[in-house]
């Protein structure tokens, strides 16, 4: 008997149907003797047409109001999951993020959680019931509803897990795992049973959209067993074969694993690059760059600078594509001035591609395979950053299919598993 | 200055537009200076759509889920509003029930306000903010979401107006005030400026849908000045003209309500009405019968228990129509073999019409005024009821618009008010 925190996306919570499909799978688990805590998301498309709603009213809304209005998504679907529970005879109880409660900093739409107290689902689980948990959303020091941007509820099943030292925590999704890069793009991409959490990481951060980046962040710090597997199996497949499906993020790295260099193709067409040319070379110069940015709550991802040549030197970095103009017009206000700096330039149509692996920390000659093989393609390779298990370049975004069918064949990735 | 609470229902709050006029309104009683609490209802249509959700996924969907469900569109009620002003730039806040917080006992779906803490609105009010609280809902004991049942944004309004002192609540419908009867059966209706607390408390129990009764018991436990006004006027209508406007419902009998002795004719053909014969008349016998139904969360309205003859009497109550077959359940099941009484009967399509009026208490005569009308109109009495300023009779729900127009004319209410 274990305790098992399930999560389901908005897909799943699609329909009056789906619903009863997710009840169904849950109860199975539930009869099986398992303690169950599920964290279901908002029903799909309903996130979206609150958000809508507010915006027709405040065309840039006020983000304490707007998680009051996007909270109620996830409200609904807890309610409604565990009424389908009971509909089945299963006893459950529903609580909304503030009940648990989940704390969370004050930082509206995109908040991050402090704490998750679990003394009173815990008392739910002894009483013999599944506790059905808001995913997205939780409460600031100030008892106001805060939610934790898109895509939340990954990190909120973690947390949960995490809080509550469950035994595994199974994300459904409607993928059926995570393959070596996205099989739309390579027919011949494989689904890996298993990925260690710094690989996880780095695909998250790089664009496969399976998990949230923060989910898988919260994985790695309290080290829960996180799977992800699909949600479209039929409800009654075996227990057994469920619990053995998708893809299981580890933390130790086993010899199957130091056997394969790489392990996926990660790639993200959401970034935008702005370079700011001849920024003096001095001390100080990045903060005065990017500290009005982060002020402006812009998230930057990749930061190049190159050594100086005559006292200055190029500054480049990625910002989200959606904050691409924000982006510009921080620069253009707080920045040019005070750091004298040249010409800024910047570019949305890129696209950064990424090979990942674990076994990379002790092979020598990856980054030679990668910039060969996007030589040979003819590629040009306009900015490069490296990490211990990964590297990342960024491209002409038209150029990114190809580019990632090309690596995923020099690395190895198309052929079947030994 | 003073310390003012709005309401505003369901079709107040239907669209974006309508939103952005009830926010016009709002924002021009606060720029003239007073301190404002807005209790907005659900957007129309949405807390059925709520319901009817809950009903696919369960037939009689769990009270204390239903609610957790229920309560979300006055939650995005409050959020939409609250951004409405600020987008005038008016500062505004929202707040859930729990947040306020408002508690209430643990009936859920049908949850009694037990107090309201006033510290959080108050702090927001000193801060120059407009407060916006859910309508219809509060937070048990045990911080469960808790519902107040159809109409509870009325009881939620008045409730925080006595509990923050307010000078004065005011209930915006789709009605310009309190009429002698509803004008689409009698069109020589007239709109009374003033209605004393127990008369208003006697139209609400007898079906006037102006107000909900509960939100009447409260404007009169705590004294609450509560106006019942137009929505429909223009909301840059002047504030002079606008707050003199609707019906106001007083404490103090004044002059001019003494001449009149009744002041409207209510009805109600939402009622069913049960007989159980030959009932042994001994002690306890009406709580054997009104618990299990009490039990059964069934409320009971008319109560009637004639002399009995020879040992025997007939018992009768009426019940909301809606639960006229669970009722007869209940006594089929719980109470025949207990009371060992004869034949249970009852009819579903009858009508209460009653007249209401604070003069009747010094005023013979009415009593038969009202039997003399129906009489001539030869429609037949099937049960009578009376409190200090109310005579209420059953009949054959068919004739209610009859007996409506009859009483009106009688009792001197079609003439235009001195």
């Amino acid at each position: 008997m274990a305790l098992i925190v399930h999560k389901y996306g908005g897909t799943s919570m699609g329909s009056v149907e789906r619903i009863s499909n997710v009840a169904a799978r849950v109860a199975k688990w539930h009869r099986a003797g398992h303690r169950m805590v599920v964290v279901p998301s908002a029903m799909s498309g309903e996130t979206n047409r609150l958000i809508a709603l507010a915006r027709e009213i405040q065309a840039q809304p006020d983000p304490r109001e707007l998680d009051m209005i996007a909270s109620t998504g996830e409200q609904v679907s807890v309610g409604l999951l565990a009424m389908a529970l009971k509909a089945r005879g299963v006893p459950a109880v529903s609580f909304a993020g503030w009940q648990v409660p989940v704390r969370t900093d004050d930082a509206f739409t995109k908040a991050r959680i402090s704490s998750i107290d679990d003394a009173r689902v815990r008392a739910e689980l002894d009483a013999g019931k599944v506790v059905v948990i808001t995913g997205f959303q939780g409460v600031d020091p100030d008892g106001h509803i805060t939610t934790l941007g898109r895509g939340g509820s990954d990190t909120s099943a973690v947390a949960v897990a995490a809080a509550l030292g469950a035994d595994e925590c199974l994300i459904y999704t409607d993928v059926d795992g995570v393959y070596t890069t996205d099989p739309r793009i390579v027919p011949e991409a494989r689904r890996l049973p298993k990925v260690t959490f710094e690989e996880m990481l780095e695909m998250a951060s790089l664009g496969s959209k399976v998990l949230q980046i923060r989910s898988v962040e919260f994985a790695g710090k309290y080290r829960v067993k996180t799977r992800v597997l699909s949600s479209l199996t039929p409800p009654d497949i075996a227990l057994a074969e469920e619990s053995e499906s998708g893809t299981l993020i580890t933390f130790e790295e086993d010899e199957t694993m130091e056997q394969a260099v790489i392990s996926g193709i990660a790639f993200n067409r959401d970034e935008a690059k702005i370079t700011i040319g001849n920024v003096p070379d001095r001390p100080g110069i990045a903060y005065q760059i990017l500290g009005p940015v982060a002020d402006a709550n812009i998230d930057v991802d990749m930061i190049i600078q190159n050594q100086s040549r005559g006292g200055t030197t190029d500054f480049s970095f990625t910002v989200h594509r959606n904050e691409y103009q924000k982006a510009l017009e921080v620069l253009d206000g707080k920045v040019r001035a005070v750091v004298q700096a040249g010409e800024i330039t910047g570019d949305p149509k890129i696209a950064k591609v990424s090979v990942v692996g674990i076994g990379m920390r002790s092979h020598v000659g990856i980054a030679s395979l990668m910039f060969q093989t996007l030589y040979n393609e003819g590629i040009n390779i306009q900015m490069i950053s490296t990490s211990e298990i990964k590297i990342s370049v960024v491209i002409d975004d038209k150029y990114m299919e190809l580019a990632v069918r090309a690596l995923h064949k020099a690395f190895g990735l198309d052929n079947p598993a030994a």
